[in-house]
């Protein structure tokens, strides 16, 4: 098992790094958490052992009641006291299902001492994640990511909350789960487009931090990997050393969000059409778009944003981007959080591998961007 | 301006106390933000230069927007680019107003570098607490409580949250403020009726850490009361050093407990009725409930319980406990955050500013208790 894997920028050194923790698994440790890598089983065993809860909640979807509880349960032998199943999809990520959650947690008595495993991608990581932080003023609870998206992306930043008022992740917080499982056995439950929107993360970190690693992933076919648990501890790694430079993203680790600037205008228009993009789907264009703006101002080479566009377009295809909504599109990259004193502000990159992050950008630029978008 | 008080158990001397900062102001240094006691305009000018805010927004409620906001922008001369007026009383304090409060700061364009103050009694810091605290994961805020409860209650201590599912402040979490200012000034514009409700949790204070404060406070009378602030600034050393001891309320925070086992469920059915009780009033309630359980329980002398309950008594008044709600409290308190392993546990008194936690008790011990109470 890789514990050499490069680390990616920014250079320093962090004192926690990745340790093959027994046969099987490898745990990269956090400040005040561990993410589990592999087979969960014993280090599962001894987070219940320590943490002595009152009782175990298990939050699911419709998919992942299906596919991953039964898969979770062989896996380290939970019994949980109490299951929840919730409509699975983005569009469920709102306050009315937190509320349908806290009012099963009241019914299930749950008291401040209980467990809440959130097993599940994404929607099911952040949501029952900021379930458990606020319910009782937080209780402990584990992220299980059942996709590839949270799994290479959600499993590490304490990033929790839901979409409100058409914003994505408007309403939420910073909390520490109390340890996360990454199982790529769970990979194998995904269909291939998940897969592919998953990877779009992985390559955004090798965009930003480590053309090595772009190198590497763009030729990949992804039906043929056979070690994704090397593949995700690189990219793990990356995200790592951005959020724990930076953990309540007041700086550097705006460089994550990469491509989503828009990315999240793209994919929030998109959730309320018959179509809905995937969220690594709409990433792989906000990483187009964001290329060409890269190149424009941030002094990314030609030769790169071909190299990046070329493969994008390869593995995701076009997606037309409807004239009449680029004014919606603008409107809601006006409320992006990373935004600050009424300046659209961007992540670009100056080459591949290497990011500039807080570059304001123009509706102007918007605009010829995604006139770009529109003549490849 | 006395800096002198005498401070509360526990004992332990901590690194931080109340100076004198400048002329009319006394400022309770907390770990990570200060509590301006009087005069606000300096303090409140230095935050805002300080915190470089993109805008300042206000939220109130229809009382506090029409007795207090001109006032507060009197002493300390802020002009708000948003004021917002919330419905006032506890049955708003809910996810149903967060939804409103969320949206009004994305409908004002709010970022991340906004600033919220926070204008109002319990409702208004707790709920506006929450809602700044989750806005784009965490905005600051300034809570300026308006109610005698809230200047010795809530101004410390960093609980946010609402209620749900008719469990009192059930869904909520820790963070902190940017600054809290209390401003004696703002007592005037009280209803004697809240003015007694607010001191109910000083009298608290008394009970739990200091016997001296006790004696004092319980023979005073409120409508001759002229140095309100040695006397908030005695209170709240009381509620800093216990919430110091312990900040997330893990053990000893538990002390200030006392009186709201009962106090919740009560005030909790009572808020269903059309005679609610106020916060303060009824735990007066729960600390006649539970001094009773002390001296039962916790070796409290029966002469400390009959001066607990007469003066409670003198002024509160009796309240009469409905039979056909027993049961209603019980499930109530079952539900309690203090609770744990399906024990329902009660902060108790072994005398008179000597208080223990983690009390289990029974539902004959409840029964027993709302017997004594009706025989009053």
């Amino acid at each position: 098992r890789s514990s050499e894997t490069k680390i990616a920028n920014p250079k320093q050194v962090s004192y926690c790094f990745p340790i093959p923790y027994f046969c099987g698994m490898t745990t990269i440790r956090l400040q005040n958490y561990a993410v589990h890598l592999g087979n969960p089983k014993a280090a599962f065993a001894e987070l219940l052992a320590h943490g002595q809860y009152t009782k175990i909640a298990v939050l699911t979807d419709t998919n992942t009641s299906t596919h991953c509880l039964r898969l979770w349960r062989a896996l380290t032998g939970m019994q949980e006291d109490v299951s929840w199943v919730i409509p699975s999809g983005e569009v469920h990520k709102s306050v009315a299902t937190c509320a349908e959650i806290w009012q099963m947690m009241l019914a299930a008595r749950l008291d401040r001492r209980a467990l809440i495993v959130n097993l599940g991608g994404g929607v099911i990581g952040d949501m029952g994640g900021f379930c458990a932080a606020t319910y009782m003023r937080g209780v402990d609870f584990v992220q299980v990511p059942t996709t590839l998206l949270s799994q290479v992306d959600a499993s590490i930043g304490s990033k929790l909350g839901i979409d409100f008022g058409g914003v994505k992740n408007s309403v939420g917080l910073f909390s520490q789960p109390a340890a996360v499982f990454v199982c790529p056995d769970f990979l194998a439950t995904l269909a291939k487009r998940e897969l592919r929107s998953g990877f779009a993360e992985m390559l955004k970190h090798g965009l930003i931090a480590d053309a090595e690693q772009w190198n590497t992933l763009k030729n990949l076919d992804l039906a043929t990997v056979s070690d994704w648990e090397s593949m995700i501890l690189a990219s793990l790694e990356v995200k790592r050393n951005f959020v724990e430079a930076d953990p309540l993203e007041r700086g550097i680790r705006k460089a994550l969000n990469f491509g989503h600037t828009f990315g999240h205008a793209i994919e929030g228009i998109s959730l309320e059409t018959d179509t809905p993009l995937l969220h690594g789907e709409a990433v792989a264009i906000g990483m187009i778009c964001e290329a060409y703006l890269s190149q424009k101002l941030a002094g990314l080479p030609q030769k790169s944003l071909d190299d990046i566009v070329s493969n994008l377009l390869i593995r995701y295809g076009k997606t037309e981007l409807d004239k009449k909504n680029w004014t919606a599109y603008i409107n809601l990259m006006q409320q992006d959080k990373k935004n600050s004193h009424g300046k659209i502000l961007c992540t670009l990159l100056s080459d591949i591998g290497q990011v500039v992050v807080n570059q304001p950008i123009t509706t102007n630029d918007i605009r010829s961007c995604l006139a770009f978008c529109a003549d490849l």
